[in-house]
């Protein structure tokens, strides 16, 4: 393990990403070695950019990832890209296809790409990305990226996570911006309208139009940075220095406003208390005193005999004075 | 207690309110009571067509959802509405308006309409919702509508406690299709495109065949009911009525499939494991080992000394051999 540290933060590829298929396991003896490895390498840990790229299937998202990140090589900073998508846990699709769909930045030395796999759960999902994240940052890169795609959980989380968070729209704009993509607004830092070339570059400027309006009306989440909707055209390559500018620039003013310990501050205390909860909810699902009693419960509860508030104390019950109070290692 | 439970079930709107506001209760010592309430009123749940209908703000829900509901008190059907917002807890605003908005129904006395407070969690919230509508249920309702509007978590939830789960869509169409409602379009058994009158007839029709074809697309909750789309105008009164008939088709279709007790039996299950990871949650939250723990693991994660991983360890040590292991009752 010690070896793996010193390994990652010797900036080794190879050994970063058995690091990183580490802290995904589920097995329980890889638990304690993927804690102690991350333990090692946290005084590494907290030199990247921390960026979140978001957008709906279809918005061009790994085009623009791919157009930034080479742009980024070219300027000699490293840059990983960690893609999750919670979203293939229900239509059991996956995102591998990324890797390749990102060939170009794939094969640059400068560039670590590696998708995420759905877990089971939302909380264990975001965990492993957030340690990859540290694993990258011991690794020296200086820019991390977190994309994702989803229906706002997912947003939520990775928002949580990084500095700054990048929202990849279409050029449609219009009646769905007062709809469901309000909450995900809230979340951004900058807005990217893609596929501002052609055709579309008309339409790709009303949108903008009416997202700066939307974004008027939302409260900002840094008075210190007044989030910004900028135009991208990853055919012509238009907008993607302006759309790092942008990265860069708030990063200057949330240094310059003093908030910049703060919003790390917040993200570690988010990563303490989500890695807490999700570890909770393992340790129950995977308690024996539960699972013991939980069967009968439910008969109980599906029955109609049982309210779900008295079942759900009859489960914490058998937790409470079951397995969980001995003496055994948590469950990742 | 039993003189509350049997004023409910005897159908007495006041009984049914405290009750409401009893279970809604954030008080330690209201917690039992709650609890043995709900036991008491079980035998008389499960009558009801739990009906969940969403929308983005804007569409109209409060519109549609009146206009529902005075024409099921036409047809003689008691309708009880629950409205939650959890997206209020951000934007510091409430939806207590939406009663005055549903005035009419507000005054027919076969209607019930009652807010439900944002509260501090997502699964809080949650949780009230699913036993005002046992409550509900209890107080003889035909008909209980959970409504909500959110960015997809909220209405997960209430796609997890209702029987048919109606989504109410601008007649924008277009573009937002394959965005970030996907996740939302996979939980909706009937899709309503509203305000299809006047200028916005032919757009909305357009935006009917765009999201049926989008539906075609998505894998059906059940393999008994393909979802429909449908259109209405709440100016006119048109639609309304075959929104309610594709409701009970719906309905049919899974009774005759056999599939109704297994619905109901997911939602009961769904509502026992909820409760039991919501109270979990509280537990920690309020557990005065984890508060003498917490403040220092916080600073020395936030200080980058500690990996959150490790520091989750610490706080759940101190949650399981502190006072969660002494006999005290379920914080709510």
């Amino acid at each position: 393990m010690a070896a793996l540290a010193q390994a990652v933060m010797a900036g080794d590829r190879r050994a970063l990403a058995r690091a990183i298929t580490l802290v995904e396991s589920r097995r329980s003896d890889h638990a304690a070695v993927a804690s102690a490895l991350l333990q090692a390498v946290m005084p590494a840990t907290g030199g990247a950019v921390r960026v979140g790229i978001s957008g709906a299937p279809g918005v061009g998202k790994s085009t623009f990832v791919e157009a930034l990140g080479s742009r980024l090589v070219e300027r000699d900073l490293t840059i990983a890209v960690l893609a999750i998508d919670p979203s293939s846990t229900r239509s059991g699709g996956s995102i591998l296809g990324d890797k390749t769909r990102m060939g170009k930045l794939a094969r640059a030395p400068q560039a670590f790409i590696r998708p995420t796999p759905a877990g089971r759960t939302q909380g264990g999902v975001a965990r492993r990305t957030r340690e990859a994240l540290l694993l990258c940052e011991a690794a020296g890169f200086d820019v991390v990226v977190v994309e994702t795609v989803g229906v706002g959980q997912s947003e939520v989380a990775v928002a949580a996570m990084v500095d700054c968070f990048v929202l990849l729209v279409a050029p449609g704009g219009g009646d769905d911006l007062q709809g469901i993509k309000r909450g995900v607004m809230e979340l951004a830092d900058v807005v990217v309208v893609t596929k501002a070339d052609g055709d579309l570059a008309a339409p790709a400027r009303l949108a903008a139009a009416d997202y700066g309006h939307a974004l008027g009306l939302l409260r900002p989440r840094s008075a210190a940075w007044k989030p910004r909707v900028l135009l991208c055209s990853a055919v012509t390559g238009a907008g993607v220095a302006e759309v790092w500018a942008a990265v860069e620039e708030q990063r200057q003013a949330l240094v310059d406003a003093g908030e910049m310990a703060g919003l790390r501050a917040g993200q570690a205390r988010n990563a303490l208390w989500a890695d807490v909860h999700d570890r909770l909810g393992s340790a129950l699902r995977s308690d024996p005193a539960v699972a013991a009693t939980a069967a009968g419960v439910e008969r109980s509860v599906v029955a109609g005999e049982l309210a779900p508030s008295a079942g759900a104390d009859r489960i914490l019950a058998a937790f409470r004075s079951g397995g969980w109070g001995g003496p055994r290692s948590e469950p990742r």
